[in-house]
């Protein structure tokens, strides 16, 4: 009998310490070119870039027991895989360089980084008083375990973070969506970090961005159609509201999209969990995922919906 | 007898609750309005700008007791001061801020922040991988009151911080500046906090930027001299570090100098201490000194060198 087989989309010494008595194949089915073993895969973590390519390999996999995937989402793989197989997510691998980026956006944002970088270009030196993230009082809209990084990462900048989730938790010190109305005017900074949902999409409209502080900022980490584009563009036309925005409606922004000349607006390219803090992370997960596997323990981050 | 005479640059009524028994007068010399109650002074708070009319207007205080400054250094009233006369500088008042900028300028800088400024000026949705601030090892040369104000908000990042000072203080874990040729080449980010003296002035030579790290970045939140300016645009057009700069040498850079064009530099025109921060802090530290004061008790920041 062989050792069970693991496709990995990365070499197993990255691994460091991984389970012995398994057999590793480094594939990347973006290359288009599949092996014979693939009937023999029992446990497949799948390339961080989930194209549908993945899902058609998958369909070649009569041994497979586990899917991991890289990406926190897998809703390119949901119902797609066969009956009985276990799909795991990458949650948590871009838990430090997405807050990190919420960190970014927000202090670039207030403390002038956009400014300081066109005055450069005119080689002007151009001081001047700006808003502290001290102080501050910091909406985190999606208290999950990207919320909890960015609320860490907050905390020594000697500011006031109130949590607001779908659902209240009072034991938690976490609003619902219910309680936004009423929490919104006394909001410096809000970062959205929700993921998109029939209830999320479509959440910042013209209502939410109007119930926001004078010169409030808003940081949308969470996906593009949370935000109301054109609500957005009208709040950033009236200089009432300034924003910083990792994704977009639609994405990427096209060349003539109005939204690349808002005022007081900061596009960054989608980039939250494209960092080299990724790696790392991702091999200790599936370091960790595969000794359970062997040890016959429950693999985290399992999903639910995979046939 | 009348109540002793307190001089504020601000409202009296922005210290909350300051003691009662003084008598205030909110006088800011940049005015050149010098009311003749100037001879009754004997607590002055000078104004954040310490001009050399500061200095001229303490020459007329017959009565004074206390010079409280609103900056860190006091260089400008070093030796002016009447003999007997209590001189107490603003520290801590701009750490938050400062260390605040000393943060944004690492995110901004690693994670790619002026580079989505231009992109987004051409229009140009322009993803790509970077460094990450987690994983990284940032050496802060100057561990003192800002420099740990640094360090408390670098550590949630999963970040290893190492603390250099003038003297080692092994106790403390800080090197002294004699191991930084050990400790440049394995720093990832080098945040300079130290102050001007002729034992940091030039610290940054071509020697010093020449251990650094194949891609390290330089964040200079000092003051201007600590870098040698040539040694440093050398080193940036060799594309091999990178830097961030609060302070210039010269400063304010003038239009036509070459470091606002140099590759990998982001210039910010010295807003270290320059935010909503500031007040409210210098607020309590204020009404804590005039509590100190009429209780008899001993005062903080007091600065030897006053006269």
């Amino acid at each position: 009998m062989t050792d069970p087989l693991v496709w990995l989309p990365f070499d197993p010494a990255d691994l460091g310490d991984p389970p012995t008595g398994l057999r590793y194949e480094v594939v990347d089915p973006v290359d288009g070119d599949v092996p014979d073993s693939v009937a023999d895969v029992r446990f497949y973590v799948a390339p961080y870039r989930l194209g549908p390519e993945v899902a058609g390999v998958i369909d070649h996999m009569a041994s497979l027991e586990v899917v991991q995937t890289l990406t926190a989402g897998v809703d390119n793989l949901r119902g797609r895989l066969p009956e009985g197989v276990t799909l795991c997510s990458g949650r948590g691998i871009h838990d430090a360089s997405t807050a990190e980026l919420a960190l970014t956006l927000v202090l670039a944002s207030l403390r002038g980084v956009p400014d300081f970088v066109r005055a450069q270009q005119r080689h002007s030196w151009a001081t001047g008083w700006r808003p502290s993230l001290a102080d501050r009082r910091v909406l985190i809209v999606g208290y999950g375990a990207i919320g909890e990084a960015i609320e860490a990462r907050l905390l020594p900048f000697e500011v006031d973070v109130v949590r607001v989730a779908r659902t209240a938790r009072p034991a938690q010190q976490v609003h619902g969506f219910v309680d936004l109305p009423g929490l919104l005017p006394d909001a410096d900074v809000v970062v959205l970090v929700v993921p998109l949902t029939d209830q999320t999409r479509g959440l910042v409209d013209h209502d939410f961005l109007a119930r926001m502080k004078d010169g409030a900022l808003l940081v949308n980490l969470a996906r593009g159609p949370v935000v109301d584009t054109d609500d957005l563009l009208a709040a950033l036309h009236t200089r009432r509201v300034t924003a910083a925005i990792d994704v977009s409606d639609p994405e990427p922004l096209p060349a003539d999209h109005p939204l690349w000349d808002a005022p007081g607006l900061l596009v960054s390219p989608h980039v939250g969990g494209m960092t080299s803090a990724m790696w790392p992370r991702a091999h200790r997960l599936v370091r960790d995922q595969l000794h359970r596997w062997v040890a016959g323990e429950s693999l985290h981050n399992q999903m639910a919906g995979a046939y």
